[in-house]
């Protein structure tokens, strides 16, 4: 399957930027959870481009529930959301239909699609599609709240400038989540907007890298050889336009230690819980949760629309020209894609709790 | 599904470390395709143990097929692969049964299978199972070799050690297929089996990190949203024992440069096709790829089995206890997991290609 | 996955009965394939209920297309097909929302969802559903049609009425899809017609057995063991309400017969192919495709909502009670039900064709 | 996936007749359910050609499990069964390697597999492969059991004799159970069986049908709108060689009935439970268990090997010719594949059932 993802709970996208409409039809999610209409518009407002940090297409995400839903709760069948298109300019992108915009989809759909892509704002390939996987992921995370569970992401660096790191999870969770921009320190926030902001002046683009905490997950959750929390994470996270990275816990700041020093050590904790006094391996071991925090982190590669002349290629005639990207697009949309980042693992994680412990397990 | 992976081309395995067998069934692979049981060896051969940098545990590695083949070549059917195991000392592992060996699967096993999983020498979590992986990815290999697509993978650091990076491609691949320690630069090479030597008399052991190239794949291969290249590769990749971070192209190296450094500018090449000057984006735009040489690293977290005392516990008592493991291990499991990557690659490849273009094209 | 089917193309069905809307998005098909509106709205129409041999719900069935269209064509990414339901009636059913309706899925419903499904009007089981089906099954069966595949459908039996069986495939289907009501001969059709009148003023309903014949699927598609031809069409097929019973070729009318009856005698036809004299195993041997036509029947029950006075239970109280269905509802779906048919068989088709031949095949 | 087959619980099998092995690898079956080798000897007994009513071919079905067993109960992990081919006598068949056994996958075997199939006995078509089914397919009963779920499967027709109905559901299939013949009623068995006995001595085959009781699933199991209880039974029971038909409750019997016949009404059984009076919708409204025993029916068509000399073609030349098969076959499979549609059945529900409740249910 294609647009489809998950076993027990999974999601289906669809939507083009420039199309009618983009959406999501969640299927599996638990009976009886509530919709928190709200909760879905903060969600989305974490994703909605805001000042000058991103781009100017502002789409106002009124999203409509066309089903699964009864007397304001779920009903356990599918729930299809959709989010219209507004504030759609095409033309814009009529004239570079045949020009592969570096670092874009372009000509790799060209390729798969046969010329019959959408080119429009990136088609089907646009970020806009994601406003519709946070919505989708707003339930799922509604649902896990009732569980004790709680996801928050932070913008861990953004070129070289490095947030703090997690201290009191639930609580830097908590503050992440009410965050526009999720630094977990206020005073670095507003350097990494400031860069951006510079950034964006010079016509350029920034990436950098999310992390994400996800609290109270229970031990025992997860379906090696291949369905490893690991994988099913990693695949679902890999959709989210602009990410070509994923590691867990400390894989990659502790890459050259020694065993001695990446082993987590097993002791008894305060409430007689099995607990690790590190937790380098991100909450995972063997490719199931162990109980502690699951950790990830995303690279996110700096947007590839920059307003800079690059030299490319018109995939018609098979010529090299060079393109001046016009339209409006974003310097940054690591401070947008960690709301993507969250509801994504959020399906996940229903999907997982659902298929070890039940259908009933989230109601 | 647990143990089983893929669409079009799926691959099943089984097995523990002290079972009498670990195997795989590799099943969708086109009719026709020679069997090369020198090769199948060979690749085997790249993942066992050898020398003093790795487990004193020697076994032989004799493979069966009992299914799928019929005069040396595939049938179209599932290909069955069993490998025994003989060189089993499992009363190495009956004292410490309920002891969760830090960084190992022992107790988020326990936890999900309630005490009945094989916990001699880790069971199904030992890296014993990717044997089979490795005899069923050469055969994926061969039919992709039949296509002109090669894989080959390089130990990109080990420690603060660092690899040169690849320079010709399809060069370096074979010479690397032939290496049972992968380095591209010999001189490297050395000095990181050096370490793995020093760091195995110090009790301890170390990780790092691999690079895999694949060259050939055409463009136009990927199925977004969801199992694009990179998520489904990850997804995959993740399920090797020791594997905590997956990432494409540059995507940690240059996670603080700009979009005008990390663009891939497309141009003509000296054969008229369409290909980009850099590769930052390791082959893959938009989740499908680009006609570019397929570019991934996986991070290798440190072999958990250490010699040095560890604080840990007893989980069936939920006390806490201390623990020196006994038994043979790996000092580090990096270079012979390169043999793993490039198994588990070819597997994905295949089956990408198979969707993509149908059941026959590999034949 | 519960409401998404396929592997290669696949649908997701979602809405209720009195919900905003019911809908589907059609995954995977080929890029190119043009969307025929006037088609999609002629099969809707021989789903919709017609004269007095039908419910009296009337929904004009306006379909939406919000994605995966562009230019008239598909784009090769999903397609969402929404149709609003306008003639809705719900209180009709709030008086019975703990009723079990003998025959419905009221109360496995509610043990399944815990009361919060939609009860209204079946909710989710409604075969109001299966109007998205078939909108997204036209526009597979307009791809299929540009391979040369036929699909069509008639009333084998209604009670005890028999229809003439299939003479000439291709024109006895040509005319079957322009008849709202499916039966090959004109006269056994007004015979039927009469039969669902006369036991719709009895209080009653009346089932039958549909006969589906698919034309021009070429030789060698279906992927046994486990997905034969079949199975995976059984499986979709069984989804549709009211139907209980799927076989392929003369499986039931030659359930006495000896195998020198039952085997299909290959010959070389007129066209130097091989065929079969018979088709006793409706154009599958072992699973796959023979290049014969393939047949199957579905076996569709009475309507479970009929007016007579039938004791049920309160599933709330857990009380016996007795129960007069008010609202509307059809005497008879088998001829509503052909048209659902067509389309499951279609996107079925369409899968595995490009499942075997690749994600072009079919444009 | 091709021979793999299940969400939750999965069967993957391989193996050709006369290759060196056919087996199954059993996944995500519970922990800690304990191995009845002498049940799954048991089983494959009643699988096993006997007498003069079957194939001369005589396996021993030895089996071996290679994983997911340890100290004699499940793991958690896969469980893989070999059983070697021992009386194997491939020279029958390489005369006939191009011929099309009427009935037979030879020729589309040889579409799709372009002429690498094993062809030796029938290969991966042959019913052998079925052995490997049988033997997990005991472990899944072995689970079922545990819950008080039991499953039966008896003759309900062989050619124009009927056996008699179930009666004591728990007591018929207890006693079928135990019966080589499957026939409810003895003195049908026996005339059953001198029925095979006079259509193998006239060289040809004999079918039926075959219907199966499953009794102690709870209500609410099934996942509509796709997996039904019905689509996903009968997308795996297809996969039985010569099984063509299936249909639930009394979907065919009945085909001539009214609603007000053929609605089962619910009423409060003298434990307080809800039941319906009668089963004609085989346990299963809207997809989903109503805890009545399910009931379902195959029909299975004559044996295609048959003596008499038959019209068939040369698929490698393309010429007609005419075929008297040599080797051992059945004259009939009817009374053999009841044993497999038991063991096909006890792995879905063991998949429905994790799936709805959680991957513990079942320990």
């Amino acid at each position: 399957m294609k647009n489809t993802f998950g076993t027990n709970v999974s999601v289906t996208v669809f939507g083009e930027s420039h199309g009618p409409a983009v959406g999501a039809v969640l299927d599996g999610m638990a009976p009886g959870i509530e919709i928190d209409y709200e909760y879905i518009k903060h969600r989305l407002k974490l994703r909605a481009p805001v000042g000058s940090i991103s781009t100017s297409r502002r789409e106002d995400d009124d999203f409509e529930i066309l089903s699964g839903v009864f007397n304001g709760k779920t009903t356990g069948t599918p729930i299809c959301i959709v989010i219209k298109n507004k504030d759609v300019k095409s033309k814009d992108y009529s004239d570079i239909k045949n020009i592969a915009r570096p670092g874009h989809a372009d000509y790799t759909a060209n390729v798969k699609y046969h010329g019959f892509q959408d080119y429009r704002g990136g088609g089907h390939f646009s970020g806009r599609i994601t406003a519709a996987l946070v919505a989708a992921g707003a339930i799922a995370a509604t649902a896990l709240k009732n569980k004790g569970i709680y996801i928050g992401t932070h913008i861990k660096s953004l070129g070289d400038i490095d947030d703090i790191g997690f201290s009191d999870y639930r609580n830097d969770i908590d503050r992440l989540n009410e965050k526009q921009f999720a630094a977990i320190d206020d005073n670095i926030a507003d350097a990494m907007k400031e860069r951006i902001e510079s950034v964006a002046k010079a016509g350029d683009s920034i990436g950098g890298v999310l992390e994400t905490a996800i609290t109270g997950v229970p031990a025992g959750v997860g379906e090696p050889f291949f369905d490893t929390v690991e994988g099913v994470l990693s695949h679902a996270l890999f959709a989210i336009p602009a990410i070509k990275g994923v590691w867990f816990g400390n894989a990659y700041d502790m890459r050259e230690s020694l065993g001695s020093e990446y082993n987590d050590e097993f002791y008894i904790d305060g409430k007689e819980q099995i607990a690790t006094k590190t937790n380098n391996n991100g909450g995972i071991n063997g490719g199931i949760t162990n109980g502690m925090p699951i950790i990830f982190s995303c690279a996110v590669k700096p947007t590839p629309s920059i307003c800079k002349k690059q030299n490319t290629v018109n995939f018609e005639s098979t010529k090299e020209t060079e393109l001046i990207i016009q339209g409006r697009h974003d310097p940054a949309v690591i401070h947008r894609a960690r709301a993507v980042v969250d509801s994504v693992a959020a399906i996940v994680i229903c999907d997982m709790l659902s298929g070890r412990f039940g259908t009933d397990y989230l109601r």
